[in-house]
């Protein structure tokens, strides 16, 4: 028997003439990252099982990046194409799978696009938090979402670090695989901004895409200038060397938060953070 | 071979001449409770092992009463007789055990008490806040320490339904198992308050003892109130028909906070919640 392709399944059921964009929140703990796996769940796998579940047949999913896992979002952006039939409304598909889903994965919004839209290609930005939790005593709830870090963070010195990184530059240094991806290094950075919430410290990285780690590749390197153990112009060295060895170790997974995908040019200037990722008083971009 | 009792084991190490009261925060979300129970971990079985660990002798933990599976705490207090020897200084048991212990639990404090002390018998009163998200959107983040309530949550009717359980009452109507346990049902509660939280609402039982699921029955009939389909003036009723048969639904487990125990009388009175319970900027009593 030969086993069917997205492609021949969803010419059975027919293709709707549109795309949907949905904005997902998960809290990545329990999960093997976005993407399927062969050993354990993934955000990517519940959320495909749930909505063919829903549509009556299977349905595959579009995401504008892969996380990595233990890493959460507050606005993944994810696209598919709805089979013709059934015709399901966005504010119906939002609700029945907000209804069938974990509590810790939730559909934000549900947008109808173009047939040809596609949450990886048509991205235009992305904004990730870190989230450094300064402090030598951990709290029990919020350990999940946090690197904690038990030493002095100097946010001026990460300040200036950052603003070597920020612009057009080969970041080889800050990436793993780049040798066996063959992908090219070169990334453009709009910005990178810290705002303080109590204890808390966030670390946010605007940029048009990033190679895979360098989000975690560049918070390992800035955590070190943060502690003084490190002076902010050797991040400039790091660098130039487009050498990963130069750089230090990668930041770890569970502080890391995919905040928003843009997909219009600029959009990235009007991203603010307002809360902690982890703790939105007003529930973030849900509006049914 | 005859199995060791408690007093067997301690008599054999030799008893220190004090006591120490700890203050716990947990996050109850994967226990059975805070006693020891055959099918699952508890707080206190995961306690108990890691201080006996840390002794070399086997530890039996006082605490301030139990806690239902799936409640949480950020000052349970909880007491214990250390064996004479080794005498290790309690922010060295402090530093140790929140090193060994998972996450989920930490150690805020200990102090030194005298022999006769005890965390259970020697309460003055308790502190239980019940968190309620009043929205239709679930959080991806929260929804472990939460009550999620979809209606309009009148404040205003729960306040003045709890005036009508201030003070010393028979609570028979609110709480479980009073004919098979014979307590007395009569209790002491001091005060009844409410704070606001962006979309969250924190409901605050202060009082000198609770029956057993007294506060999740409470705030089960709080919440009919708070939803408008049961006038204030009925809990009045409810309370004195002294039938729980009378009273509604036990609230969920999950939005419950045992939040302090107090030693001296009248420390109740100095309490307030300042933040959400799982969500302390600064780190709830811990001082090392």
């Amino acid at each position: 028997m030969i086993e069917e392709t997205a492609t021949q399944i969803q010419n059975q059921v027919g293709r709707a003439n549109f795309t949907y964009l949905m904005s997902v929140a998960f809290d990545g703990t329990g999960y093997l990252g976005w993407q399927i796996q062969p050993h354990g769940p993934t955000i990517q796998s519940v959320m495909e099982e749930k909505l063919s579940y829903l549509f009556g047949s299977k349905i595959f999913l579009n995401s504008s990046g892969r996380t990595d896992a233990g890493v959460h979002a507050l606005g993944m952006a994810v696209s598919f194409t709805p089979p013709a039939k059934p015709q399901i409304p966005p504010e119906t598909i939002k609700r029945a799978m907000n209804s069938i889903l974990p509590a810790e994965i939730r559909i934000n919004s549900i947008e109808i696009r173009d047939q040809e839209f596609n949450a990886r290609f048509d991205a235009k930005g992305k904004a990730y938090t870190y989230v450094i939790h300064n402090t030598r005593k951990a709290n029990a709830f919020t350990h999940r979402w946090v690197w904690q870090v038990a030493d002095k963070f100097n946010v001026e010195a990460v300040l200036q670090a950052a603003s070597y990184l920020i612009g057009i530059h080969d970041f080889s240094s800050f990436a793993v695989e780049i040798n066996k991806t063959k992908k090219n290094p070169i990334r453009h950075i709009f910005d990178i901004r810290t705002d303080s919430f109590g204890e808390y410290i966030c670390i946010t990285f605007l940029g048009e895409s990033f190679l895979y780690k360098m989000v975690r590749s560049l918070m390992g390197t800035l955590h070190r200038v943060g502690i003084e153990k490190v002076q902010p112009q050797k991040v400039l060295e790091i660098l130039e060397s487009r050498n990963r060895l130069c750089a230090y170790d990668t930041a770890p997974a569970k502080g890391l938060f995919l905040m928003e995908v843009f997909y219009s040019y600029g959009e990235w200037k009007e991203f603010k953070l307002k809360e902690l990722p982890f703790f939105v008083q007003k529930s973030y971009r849900q509006d049914c």
